[in-house]
Formats: C-alpha cells, structure tokens, sequence
C-alpha cells in the first residue's frame, strides 16, 4: 500500500499515512486539533484547513467560497490523501504550540486488524461441525431396492466413509420426492455434535460451496449478527480483510436494538417483567423478532437464500440466554444466584421461532455462572487465552462489566455490575455503536472546541462508548472537570452551562446534529461513567489480588465491548478504566462474543474447547465481597484515589494544569 | 385349580375340565355338538341340556320354563361348571354315534398361555430404556450456587453413577420452578439410547413407581394398543396371568379399527390417497386420531394420569410407519419398491400430534422393505424364533400374510399378497375379532345346525378369521362344500340357499343375530378365503424351498395375527391354510406386535436384537415370481391339489364322507 507525508501547519509536524486515509481522521490519529462539530460530515464547514501543497482534487462546495477555494481551502473531512501534502491548520483551531509540543508520541490505538484476530488463537484448522457432502446414488432397481435412506447413508459410507449417522426425521418426510426430482444427485448437509454425526437436510444438486453460518451475540441491549461463509473459506482467507474492515469469509454484519428494552434497560427489569403473565413469552418473542429482523438483513445484504444457511451459533448472557430459549430466569436474580442451566443443548431454530430453514440448529455458548455467561465464554476462546502459557487479562464491557484472568491452566472470572454507561445506557446523549454515534472526541484546551467524528461520518445523533471514554478524558485534560468529575466553576465558556441535571457540555449544538437537541455531557452522565469504570477497574483488582498478582503480572490486557469502532487506551487510561500499562499490551477485539462465535462455526475442534474453558472458570462472587466494595469506591475517583497507580497519567495531568496556567497568562496577556 | 369330570350323554363320554369353565364352552372343546345359534348369550335357546347329575345352581329364565327346569333342563351357554356332571344332550343337537366316534381324540388348540410367551425370548431382565430415578438435591447457597441442571446432573451422577447426560431444552424450561416447588426432591425420566442416556422429564416428588409405557400395533385395517407396568413389574411377573388373560403388567388393552380405512381397505389405495393434496396429512391426522381415541381409553381403563406415560413404541407395517410419521409412502407401491426409510430415528410424540406427555418419544420399529415392515421385525423378537438353533417358521396373518423364516443365524422373509379374509376383508360379513365376531363354530354333520361361540358371548355381528376358518373346514367336513369351495347342488337345506352372490349358507338368522340381517357365507367369501389361504401356503413353500428345506424340517411354526382370540390348528389344516404337521409344533402367539413392542418396553436390551434382526432378515420378493404363482395355483384347492401334502385330512374327508353316506342310509331307512 502506498503512504504518504503529511505535514500539518503550524505545527510543523510531519506524519506518514496509508494512501485514501481521510485528512481529518489523519489529524485525529496524530493529535493535530481540527475543530469539527458535525461528525465528519460536511455541514458543519468548521474543519478548514489549507492545502499549501499537494494535490486535492475535492471541488468547491456550499461551505467553501469559489475564492476560498482558490486560496487552497478546503474542508479536512471531505479531503481524501492521494499525495504528499503539507496542510495548514486555520488560526480558530489551533492549539497553543506548548500543549502541541506535549504531544511527544502519537497514540496508536491498538485496534486489532483482522489478521491479528485470526491470529490469537492458534493450532486450527477450517473444518465445520455443519458440514455439506454431494453424492450421486445408483437408481434403484429391483435387484437393489433398499431404503432410499439406506441407499443415500450407503453412499455416505462408500465415498466419504461416514458411518453410524443418526437422522433427523423431518428429512425423511420430503427424502423420496428430493432423491426422484433431484434425479438421485444430492447434497446432505450433516452436523457433527458430541455424541456423533447427524443428518439434518437434503437439497438437489451440488450445493457444497454454499453453507452459511449465522452467528448472533444477544446482548442485553444490542443484538448482533454475522452472516459467514463456511465453504470458501481457510484460516488463510479468515485474516483477508475485506473494504469495510471484515474478514473475507463474514459476508455481512447488522446490529440492532434488542426490543426487550421496552421491558426494562438491565437483566434485573427484564427478569422482573419475565415473572408477569405471559412476560416470559412475551420478552422470548420480542428478542427473537429483533434476531429475525437482523436474519432478513444480513441476508438481503449477502444475497443469501434463507435455506443455504445451515447453522447458528448464539452467544449471550446468561439472563439472555435463558430469555433466547423461554427458560424462566427468575432464580438468576435472587440470592444465592442460580441459573437454571449453564449448559443449553443443540435446539431447532424452529423451536425458538427463528426464521431460517427448519432443519437448523442453534449451538448455544454455555455459561458458567448466573452473571458470566456464554457470550464471555466466547470471548475467551476468541481471546485465545486458554491457549496461553502467560497471564491474560480479558475485559468484555457492555451492559455489564466481565473479567477474566487467566492462562491454559486456569481461569478466574467476575462479574461487576458496571452499569450500560459504555452502552449508552444511564447516558443522556449515549447510544450504541451505530450510525450517527459520536466516536471520537478532541477539546481544544485553549479554546475548549470540540472535535468529533461519528460512526458513518454523519450528522451526530448521540455518544457511544469510545467517544464518552475521550470526552471525559479531554474534559480532565483540558480542565473542565475535576478528578471527580464535576465541572469546575471557574471557567466561564459557551459550551458549559447549567442545565436540568447540574452542569453540562454542549458537544454538538442542536443546529448540527440530527437529534436537533443540544447533545450535552451532564454530571450525572459523569458520575455513572466513573461507578462503571471504577467497578471494572475494582473488579480486575480482586482477581488479581485473589491470586497474588498484580497489573504488571499481566502480558495481554484483551477488551471486548460494543464501545464503537475502537477505544483509545491511553484516553481509557486517563479516566482510570484501563490498568496503566505500556500501550503494546492492550488488545481490542471490538465484540469477543462474536469472535468466539466464528471460531465455533469455522471448527468444530472448538466444541471441545468451549466445553473445557466454560468447566475451567472459577468465579468470584462481587457482590456483598468486601474487597470489591473497597476497590471500587478507591477507583470512583479520575483516574484513581491511588496515584501511584497511573503515574503517567497524574504527570499529564500536571503538566496540562502548567499549560493551563501559561495559557492564562497568555490570553490575560 | 379345581377341574371336574363331565360325561355327556348320550355319546357316553367323559371329559375332565377346569371349575368355572361353561358347559356350552367345554362342549365345543371337547367336540360335543350342542345347536347354538346366538353365539352363547341364552337368547336363542337351542342349547338346553338335561342335567343328570350334578348340581347346577343357575335359574329358570324366559327360555326355560318351570317344568323344564324341574325336570333338569338348563341352558348351556348359561352353566357354568363347578363340580361333577353327567349331562344330557337332547335329541335335535345329537349327532350320529359314528361321527362321534371318529373324533378319537380332543383337538388342543395351542394358544400359547400368557406364562410360555413370556418364555418364548431368553436370557434377559426387566430393565426398560425410559426409566425413572429419585433425587433429593441439596439447597443452593451462596457457597453452593451451581446452575440448577448442574445440581441434578451432579446428584444423578453422585447417586447412580450416570454420567454425560444429553438434556432436552423443554427440560430447562420449567426446571427451577418444578425444582423448588418439589423442594428439591424430584423424579427424573431418562431414556437411553444407543448415542446415550437423555433426560427428558423431572417431576416433583417420588414417582419412580409410576412409569408406564404405551405400545401401539398400527395395522392397516385394525390399530391396538397395550399400556404397560414398566416400574411394577419382573420377568417373573410379566409371565404372572391376569383374569383377563393378560401378564399383569399389562394394564389395558384396546383396539379399533385405523379410522385410514375411509380412505380405502388396502396398503395400495391408502398409498394412492396419499397422493392427493393434503391426502398424506389427511391420513396422519386421522390415524392418530384413532391412535389417540386409544390412548385415551387405555388412560381410562388403567386409571393411569397421562403424564406418568413415559414411553410409546409403534410397530406397523412399513406403509403405515411411514403414514404415522406422515413420510411420503408413494414409492412403496410402485416398482422396484422402494421405502422410504427402513429406519426411523426416535420421534417426539408431540411431533406427531400424539396426546400423551411432551416429553415422550416414540420407538418406532424398523422395516426391512416396502411389505416386511416393524410390525414383522416386533413379531420375530416376540417369537424368540432369532435366539434359536433350531428353524422355525414364523406367520403374521392380517390384511397381509408376512412370513419369516430362520434360526439365530438367518433370516429369511417374504409378503405374500394374501388379502384382508383373515381381517374381515372381501368377506360379507367378515368383522375383526371383536365383541360379537363369531369366533368358534361347528355344524352337525346331521342336520347342518350350527353351533357358534361368539366373542363376548353376545349376540352375533360377524364373523372374524378364527370362526371362517372354522366354517369353512366344517362346510367342508360336513360335505356341504366340495373341495373347489362351491356349494354342492344335491343338499336340499334351509341353510343352504341361492343368493345375491351365488348360493350361501346360513349362519345366523336374522331373528338371532344383532345385524338384523341372516349372517351368511357366500361362494365369494369361499372363494377370496381359498385366495388368501393359499397365498400363505404358497409363500410358506416358495421360502422353504429357497434354502432346500420342507415343513417337516420345520421345529416350530409360530403364527401371529388378529384372527380372533385362537384357532383351531387342525380347522387350519383341513383349510390347507396350515401345512400337516404334529399339533405340537404350532404356537399360537395373538398379536406378534405387540409381543415385540412390549419386550422392547421392558428392556433396552432387545434395541441391538431388533437391529440385528431388522438387518438379518433378507426379503424375497414374491410378486412376480413365477415359483410362487406356480404354488399359489396348486394351492388353490381345499386342502390342496397336492393331496399327498395332507394326508390326515384327505383321510379324515374319506371317512366323513363314508358317514355321510351311512347318515343317507340311515335317513332313508
């Protein structure tokens, strides 16, 4: 691929780039400030910049005069990089040169590429538990009028040497109408499960190339979904990334909103409403018509048909999955926290109303206790940690906030009660990771403008995680919030004010985003990012502690979570909610249910895995653990009550409060 | 048991027979001729005796008056034997001195007792594949939080050492509410099969004692059900008679006709029906209706609670396998004959609109081809005829005739298309052997009187296969038929008439019967018996010379089918239906089926014999196999155009005939 050098004005930095990077998502990465209030999406015109050299065929536009244009300007978001640039940064968003100067190293955020993921586990190879086999069988005869099943499990044993295979009964209802019109030239498809092979469908003609898997993370407030390829698929392939980021062999992805949240945001509400006449029925019915709509779509965008599809991985919650199956969770609430089941067996979609073809099943990832579910237990083996010979750290945040700890000999695991604040739950302005969604987020700390970019590179339309964890993190360094979060009241801007829940931060104004609302940061936002973050942070901890080991005992820090695209983890680590470590030893796997979930579909060598590591994680109840309560009200501070711990981040935040003061002086000068 | 000794005068002989039996019943097993034309139920009064000695404690009724009865006179379909007698038998039922004494000796007829069919299968236990298991399970605590399947799983494994249990999802669905309903102390069915052990129901309490299995026999013209003791019961017991002349672990016992018979008598018009739009689910509904009217009776009859049905196991010819599982059977019809399936995976009743519990499957047994279906297989287990050195020769006569021949090393089976006779088929007034078939007939060779035993003793509705059998050979015997099975034209009898089908013979009047109609048998029933008789002996012939044996080599001939409660193996022969050999070497087994259906109830062991079985039999196919139209055409002749076949009975012919020719002599003088 080809790079480029782009050096940024006044600033005088230089930069290298991949070639079609997009100029203002350049200067995010790098640290260069663009004031940019619309996401990224033209209309603001906020992000001029100067093109003093290079060539940039973008045209003129409503935001930019013909003589502006002219002159060089042009809007940095809808400037592609073709070529060496040298790119001057207007006089409004430019950030004193001291605070610049700070910026010694650029913060790679370490975002896994689809190769590193293919990578993290190791020693497998492609080879399906649902799996597609064509046979052409002799036509019968008087002399040979066996079974037609007989004929077809006889050819079965002959050319590919299957034996014992156990039938699915609904197969033999259409089997001698298939053989006769498919003129005894088929294609079985047959799953391999712990207690041997079964065949679950015939079709005409040779259909081996198409056998698609899809894979649903069921999450307590989004639900998302692959659609994967099984046939055309290799380990090699699997690390191919495709244009919109994916791996070659995952046709389609959609998330949606799982419509159980019109029955309440956290498990606790939905187990509550289960316990109503019909509730149970009811939040089974919602979820899966949330799950269906997302089957319809990731069909339609694959070009799929419905009936090429021959398996399904699920991995959720525990609470979820018992709500997926209609399985009463009512005891996964009360003390002392039992799930009925953390084993489900195989079940036929069409047991669950799941509208794919009826001879489907659902593998569903096993739990391992009432708050660690299947869709952790995924996450570890997309972690590849139980594979390891060194410590990992494994962090999924969503809803909740799991832990586990632990290498191919032992696994420890916990569950705090974070809080959906990284999902956009108990956020004013949160929202998932979807279009529309605040991601990235840079203050000017001299000028205290923002600049965003949102998911798509639209018109905002709320904040997900990644772009609160940066809010917060830039409101710390440019000053506006103290370590514990309340806006300081010596600073008279537009963009704080008094609003219905205390003091706030305009992020967007209502004229430039979709919401027509001004999206605002308030200080209860503040305070339930800072109960989630601590609670993670305290929950790492007493694992830890439990087994005389501390932060720096840990090679790989994994984090799994729909927080958006990526995390910055030195942001992470300015608010407290990372452990801080040196950048190279922090993983983002974006959703690790979903990870887990492809493995499993690609190999059937991971059933066995999946059984081990769910028997192999011991958890540690959090809840009434004294040691918990102590770390985490040590933690509910930004970064930490203990300095110690982040001292990077404590010396930053120093220099900062020096900038502040030069800043001051300038300006009062 | 009491037995009494009976001299009948004035034939002057003495038999000995059981306390309780009934006169008029003890007359016709001993083949003393009383007229009896209501079948035995005291309406018809033809049956009067005079009790000489003895004392016979029934009163005087409507058909005996005052005078009579003081003088003696009893009926004696209303006797029942308790002591000692000397009886007389009047005039009008006496039969010639000479023809009573050419009956030498009482024919036995070799009804298997309910204890030597519990014996015909060795060397195994009671030991049912869906079995029950009590479990108290401790409390969940905090220390102690397992999920509740991993509690039980962990408490069957800790008390009865089962291990890798499969569970059913629906399983999951109710288990902590039944669980902590049932305080922790439950019943769990499991079912075994051949991938493992699979829990499928827990209930509150101890119910281990409550374990019932259902086995239904799906015939194409009649459908019956048994419910058995799975929990209660020891091979001892199964041996153990009840009144009923059942085993006691046989709770109930019902049968009616498959409600498929609206959509034609045979294999072949059902088949064709099937065809039709909604024809294939049209005759699944409507058999498991009957299957389900059944169900419910049995329910009734036993006092059994649906839900403590643990179990179902079918058996059925292979056209009706594949109707009751509603797989398309079009091919069985037509040429080379190909089933669909031969095996058929276990199926959950609820599948198949079957109302007992949603957590039972159903056994299904297999079919070795299109005309040898589980219904033969389940007769061949019953027989025990698999564990034996010796060869026997097993019948199951019913719409068809299914014959298997062989020894615990081979097998080998034929169908011959016999027809429906032995059923009630293509015979005017042919019923099933139920309440008021007339099972049991002899005719004075005197007077052409009948004398008829109907079953239920009530008054006639039909005939059933055991009472054509036995008209027939007495037509025959009596010389009111000649060996073609025509009428002879030089009797000048009331009985014997011209009707509507050729000339007939009376029955039962229509004054006597419950049909209001005179019972008849017409030149056609003759003529479709003779068809049917001789297809069976042709298919016996054809199966034997096959592997160059003849009857005599036979040990054993074992025959199953619903002719009525037994019949008369020498009434067979003179029929040439049954070859000439020793009385002793036929066993009369009832319902092969069902005989098969309930060893597999009470012991997994018999899952690996039905397969072996299944898999050992070979088929020869007998429609156009010029051999076996050959031997269908000598067979056409009662008993056979091979007279030297049957020698006892030509013999027998002879002597009957020398009488007959006395009788006129004696008439005449």
């Amino acid at each position: 691929m080809k790079r480029h050098r782009i050096k940024f004005l006044p600033a005088d930095r230089v930069f290298v780039v991949d070639d079609g990077e997009n100029l203002l998502e350049a200067a995010m990465k790098t640290g260069i400030h663009i004031n940019a209030s619309c996401g990224g999406n033209s209309t603001c015109g906020k992000c001029k910049v100067k093109v003093i050299e290079g060539n940039v065929p973008s045209s003129a536009n409503q935001k930019i005069t013909q003589q502006e244009y002219d002159a060089g300007m042009r809007l940095a978001c809808m400037t592609t990089i073709h070529g060496d640039m040298v790119v001057e940064v207007p006089l409004e968003s430019q950030v004193d040169r001291a605070v610049l100067k700070r910026k010694r190293k650029v913060s790679t955020p370490h975002i896994i590429s689809v190769s590193d993921i293919g990578q993290l586990v190791t020693g497998w190879e492609v080879d399906p538990a649902v799996f597609k086999r064509y046979v052409e069988l002799p036509i019968p005869s008087i002399e040979d009028n066996i079974s037609d099943l007989g004929r077809l499990t006889r050819e079965l044993k002959k050319k590919y040497e299957m034996d014992d295979i156990a039938i699915d009964f609904r197969v033999l209802k259409r089997l001698s109408g298939v053989l006769r019109d498919a003129d005894w030239k088929v294609t079985v498809t047959l799953v391999q499960t712990k207690r041997g092979c079964k065949l679950i469908y015939v079709e005409a003609g040779n259909t081996v190339n198409k056998n698609y898997s899809i894979i649903i993370d069921i999450g307590t407030t989004t639900i998302c979904g692959q659609l994967l390829d099984l046939a055309n698929c290799s380990v090699l392939k699997m690390v191919a990334s495709t244009p919109n980021g994916r791996d070659v062999c995952t046709l389609a992805e959609v998330s949606d909103y799982n419509a159980q949240i019109s029955y309440g945001e956290d498990v606790i509400s939905r187990i509550m409403y289960s316990q109503r006449k019909f509730g149970l029925k009811n939040l089974q019915e919602v979820m899966m018509s949330t799950i269906n709509g997302i089957v319809e779509e990731l069909l339609e965008i694959s070009k799929i048909k419905a009936d090429s599809i021959s398996h399904c991985v699920f991995a959720g919650n525990t609470t979820m999955t018992h709500l997926a199956l209609g399985i009463d969770p009512k005891y996964i609430m009360l003390s002392p926290y039992t799930p009925t089941t953390t084993f489900i067996p195989p079940v036929r979609t069409i047991d669950l109303g799941m509208n794919v073809g009826e001879h489907v099943y659902v593998y569903v990832f096993p739990s391992v206790a009432s708050y660690i579910g299947g869709d952790i237990v995924a996450g570890v083996l997309g972690s590849g940690m139980f594979q390891k010979d060194k410590v990992t750290l494994f962090m999924d945040i969503g809803t909740n906030g799991e832990i586990v700890l632990g290498n191919k000999d032992w696994l420890m695991c916990a569950s705090c009660s974070a809080g959906p604040a990284f999902e956009g739950g108990g956020i004013k302005f949160g929202m998932m990771a979807g279009k529309g969604a605040i991601e990235q987020v840079r203050i000017n700390p001299v000028t205290y403008e923002p600049m965003i970019l949102t998911i798509g590179r639209v018109k905002p339309m709320g904040i997900c995680g990644s772009g609160l964890i940066d809010i917060v993190a830039e409101l710390l360094l440019a000053g506006l919030i103290d370590q514990n979060g309340k806006f300081k009241n010596d600073i008279a801007i537009k963009r704080v004010r008094k609003g219905e829940s205390g003091f706030e931060y305009v992020i967007s104004y209502a004229s430039e985003n979709q919401v027509h609302k001004d999206i605002v940061i308030t200080e209860v936002d503040l305070d339930n990012l800072i109960r989630t973050k601590a609670a993670i942070y305290a929950g790492c901890k007493v694992l830890l502690d439990s087994i005389g080991l501390a932060f720096k005992d840990v090679d790989k820090v994994i984090i799994a979570g729909g927080f958006g695209h990526y995390i910055d983890p030195e942001k992470a680590q300015v608010i407290g909610l990372l452990p801080e470590l040196p950048l190279n030893r922090f993983i983002f796997v974006g959703n690790g249910s979903l990870l887990g979930a492809r493995l499993l579909s690609f190999s059937k060598g991971f059933l066995r895995d999946v059984e081990r590591i769910a028997s192999m994680m011991t958890n540690i109840e959090l809840s009434n653990n004294n040691k918990f309560m102590d770390e985490f009200i040590a933690a509910m501070f930004l970064p930490h009550t203990e300095q110690r711990a982040f001292p990077g981040v404590i010396k930053r935040l120093e220099e900062d409060c020096f900038v502040k003061i030069m800043r001051n002086a300038v300006t009062q000068h």
